[in-house]
């Protein structure tokens, strides 16, 4: 991978890049390599989350950032046990699939029963609770990749809302079809939520061809009844953290600029993509921001925990932090593709500072959109506080072949988009530090 | 799929297809679904694959063939049992493998070794016996993807001679980086052989993710220790067999044309690409041949039993079949996409039957090419004996990202591939089974 990028640094070297761009560096594919080799796996308020904190601790201190440290929270935790699947009748054999985050359990020797299929969550939703009680609800989809990512708002809600509404409705479990665009015997696990009461039920994600395969036994119009075993459990209430880390900047009052991604990742990949490849981009982006003249604003870099698990991270940043004066806040939690398109959600929409980004960055290939910018879960809670935001959106197009799998590994990372999501956070980056814009704050927002 | 099988049949319609090629039809594809979804795995010597014969007994039945029959065998049996791995220091962290077949066994609390790594199999060989004695061995390589599979002959050696090499040389076990040129968390098995009296020791492939992570880890230049739990083992001898199925033949005495492909599959996927797209495609070749004009030479076609494990199959059907006059023999074992050249071993090297099978080939894009013809492990016992062989080599291309992994299942055959080598697989026999080259045999063969 190295040589790669090597080489493609040195065509690229050859090509358009205006000369006035920041120089290319390894830092952001040796952040990304670094935690995903030496630590892996980084599940939110285990000794391995710990292990990344304290990896990322030594590596922003060694970089040079001020003010490095730690800022703990409690959280409640989740983990995995044995997960397997058998079609009883028709056509015996065993399917793939893996536990949603937070998923209930069955008994150590499992449970048995008939399927009931739904092609949406709206067929679920409208289903009769006889049809359901008792059986194991199966919902597949088709969801197809976007560049934007958009997709997953739409089937996502069958993975976080799927569940709950079985549950309700009496079902002895919940499998869904992988809410993923890839064909690999790789399952997407996730987060679910057991909202207005809900009784946790067994729920779990099949891989994208195993759910097709289930759909295809189901086409024969036979009764079809699995035997599952699926065994996560809390642990109970462990500590997670933030790690925080500044450049210093000229005029405190001026407010910070937030950014950063998320430390912790899901146990099945090495959180690669989701999301060293975000903390690698932010981080790489604030070193150059470092290592050039002193700005007016303080840039705030975190490195969020438990995100995964339902934005803990986040939520404690805002308790902390929630005062203090916040110039924009901005994230990176969308893989380490390019980025194709910018969004900001200001004070003042006339800004002058608009017209500046949108050439700074058209300037290197990425345009400009007049949608509204939303962050993420990180500074969602930072954002609905009224903090002005911009979102660098990267190119999603691959982003759910991989998201919440074992394959969400290093060499999902293409060095060559990564740098190029470095400089174009470094370019935006350079702009707000030093802009006359007051980005003052917006009115509190509902949403997040 | 099949939509898209359809607008491309449709598409291809239009164009420059010969208009007197053999009408498109589904029963490849369908043969291919039906085997994988109504069967699924069908390890050999098990009840899966015993299922297996009798879906394709009655399946060939339907189709029209003669003389549709199991000819049994027995052998021995390897199944899978547990199968992890955890790098203990330095990076604590699992790893994903899987078994070799035929590979031994840890205890049910595994073992725990440091590892002794090399980058090549020649590089093992040369390692003394006090280096590797007590110590996991790593073997590691760099294959790519070739479009003619040759590279699996280098690169697949590790597997096959790999183990038995590291267990002369006293090593507790050996897991090898696997024999694969795809970048997913599904490694893949196959199986070694415990030759020149060496004893088994658990041998196992990590995936391509996990070996260069492994990589990774030990260029660290510490020592890494690594717990391994692999609990295979022999179940003992069990019945296989062979599913026979002909299109009867004008003269008995012009030799039978042997082909097929095989009927068992490894136990992780669904055999998609290895082998039920070598028997859809020989079976719906040969059943244009029996819708057509009735052929001079009889059709055998056999679905293979126990291949993987080692060619039970193959060598059953040459003690049963070894003094019957054969007139040609051909295997389909390289997945489900396109032909793309022609090979033959004929005793007469300046057969007009050779221009023939150029001319009718070369009309629809497949070239000739001067080199051996050496059929596959099936046919191969006949091969050996003299029989002329016709290889007609399909895409590799992609072959070696699927083989022997999880992944082998439906969504990775191409319809359109498939329906294309359907093709030049009926163009091939309609000329084999009515041509005046009295294809002799050749003289008996040493290879195979």
């Amino acid at each position: 991978m190295h040589m790669l990028f090597s080489l493609a640094a040195a065509l690229l070297a050859s090509t358009s890049i205006a000369s006035s761009a920041p120089p290319r560096s390894d830092l952001g594919y040796d952040i990304v390599e670094g935690l995903t080799t030496e630590v892996g796996q980084r599940l939110a308020g285990t000794e391995a989350e710990a292990r990344a904190r304290e990896w990322a601790v030594n590596r922003l201190k060694a970089l040079g950032f001020a003010n490095v440290h730690v800022e703990p929270f409690d959280m409640p935790v989740w983990v995995r046990g044995v997960e397997t699947a058998e079609i009883l009748s028709s056509f015996p054999q065993k399917l793939t699939l893996t536990a949603l985050g937070n998923s209930g359990a069955t008994t150590d020797t499992g449970i048995t029963a008939e399927i009931v299929a739904f092609p949406s969550l709206e067929a679920l939703k409208a289903a009769p609770d006889a049809q359901v009680r008792g059986k194991i609800v199966f919902v597949w989809h088709r969801m197809t990749a976007t560049q934007d990512g958009s997709s997953y708002g739409y089937f996502g809600d069958i993975r976080r809302s799927g569940p709950a509404i079985a549950s309700k409705k009496g079902a002895a479990a919940i499998l869904i079809r992988s809410i993923g665009t890839d064909h690999h015997r790789t399952p997407h696990t996730g987060v679910t939520g057991w909202t207005n009461g809900a009784a946790p039920i067994p729920a779990a994600a099949l891989s994208v061809p195993d759910a097709d395969q289930l759909e295809r036994v189901l086409a024969h119009g036979k009764p079809v009844t699995i035997h599952l075993v699926l065994t996560p459990h809390m642990t109970g209430v462990h500590q997670s953290g933030n790690v925080v880390a500044e450049v210093p900047g000229r005029e405190p009052s001026a407010g910070l600029v937030l950014i950063g991604g998320h430390l912790d990742s899901w146990d099945l990949g090495t959180g690669a993509i989701d999301d060293a490849a975000g903390v690698a981009i932010t981080t790489a982006a604030a070193k150059r921001i470092l290592d050039g003249p002193k700005p007016k604003r303080t840039v705030r870099l975190v490195w969020f925990g438990a995100e995964e698990p339902g934005g803990f991270g986040g939520e404690a940043y805002a308790r902390t932090h929630g005062t203090e004066k916040h110039a924009l806040a901005a994230e990176a939690d969308f893989g380490g593709d390019r980025v194709w398109r910018f969004r900001a959600s200001l004070a003042d929409s006339k800004s002058p500072l608009l017209s500046d980004l949108t050439a700074t960055l058209g300037a290197i290939g990425i345009g400009s959109d007049t949608g509204a910018a939303h962050g993420g879960t990180d500074v969602g809670p930072m954002v609905a506080r009224g903090t002005p935001v911009i979102d660098l959106a990267q190119d999603g197009t691959r982003y759910f072949d991989i998201h919440h799998t074992a394959d969400d590994t290093l060499d999902k990372v293409d060095p060559v988009q990564l740098a190029q999501a470095i400089d174009a956070w470094t370019a935006m980056l350079r702009t707000i530090v030093d802009t006359n814009d007051p980005l003052a704050p917006l009115p509190p927002r509902q949403e997040h």
